[in-house]
């Protein structure tokens, strides 16, 4: 093992206390509301910033979930996308999903940033389910999402990954008031 | 510790005994020597993908290295730069790594693919350097770089990092070469 090569990525200790893996998310808003609940709690329990994320298979089994977790580990690739992406990757034991023929989605609280965009190319989704627009990230906040592909969503409709956005927009936008009003730290 | 949370993420062994973190790598040419030769042990070796990177500050010191782990450890997100950066955020203990006034430096032996250039934009770093152009890689291997902004190093440069491309660019084409010649996996 090098000096410098361990890297240790870890989830906070109430996800296990409080999502239930059992449960099947049958439509797009219970995904989006288990994603946003997520992004809510990691803000309450101030164990990171204002994002969460979820993989699922498209019959409803909740496969991994993300919070973003880029202050309390000093990373800035903890997102909550990035964190979701592995560990679904770590628990079914491929780096890509999708190559068992099931259909997987990533549903997040808020558009992808520029490198959660990229991401999702090589993770195996077949399906991008998004709450908050990138706009309303900027504008609630002083989170950056950073530069897209004019046409984003055709880029990723192009290799075969449909992007359904909006879903529970008010509410995924809440969580950055709430995030504010909190005063927390943006990474 | 939730039951899917620990994602652990590690260079291989060989890295420690090949590579000198007390020489300082002076220039682009040095730097870019170190990457494409971790990307050419990589592939050598057989520990993943035919890429390289390495982080160092601007007075030449070595902060950290990357090479691609994708397969070997399952893991999609575990591109060299990708690695480089969290493996650089860890030693430093920040999640920006120019917060402490310093220039940091990415070399990468490839163009940077789109999840990895979303990441450059929040690692902090200053200077971007690359060797082969996402052509290159396209054109040699079936490795897929993903789309990108029309104006990507503008986009770079209007947040600060500089970007210096071709540097070393037919050795850096040639890792490319050799992986194809050893009909190794792609990712």
């Amino acid at each position: 093992m090098s000096t410098y090569a361990a890297i240790e990525l870890s989830l906070p200790e109430w996800i296990d206390a409080e999502i239930d893996f059992t449960v099947r998310y049958a439509d797009d808003d219970a995904r989006m509301a288990l994603a946003i609940g997520l992004a809510r709690r990691n803000v309450e329990l101030g164990t990171g910033g204002p994002f969460g994320a979820a993989i699922l298979r498209s019959d409803g089994e909740l496969i991994a979930v993300g919070v973003n977790r880029v202050v309390p580990q000093q990373c800035s690739v903890a997102h909550a996308e990035m964190l979701a992406f592995m560990s679904a990757q770590k628990r079914i034991g491929r780096f890509r999903l999708n190559e068992d023929g099931a259909r997987y989605l990533l549903a997040t609280s808020a558009q992808p940033c520029a490198m959660c965009y990229g991401a999702s190319f090589w993770a195996g989704i077949d399906e991008l389910v998004i709450g908050a627009r990138a706009e309303d990230v900027m504008q609630l906040s002083e989170f950056d999402e950073g530069p897209l592909p004019a046409d984003w969503i055709g880029e990723l409709e192009k290799r075969g990954i449909a992007v359904r956005r909006d879903v529970q927009r008010q509410p995924a936008r809440a969580i950055f008031e709430l995030y504010r009003s909190l005063a927390g730290t943006s990474y």
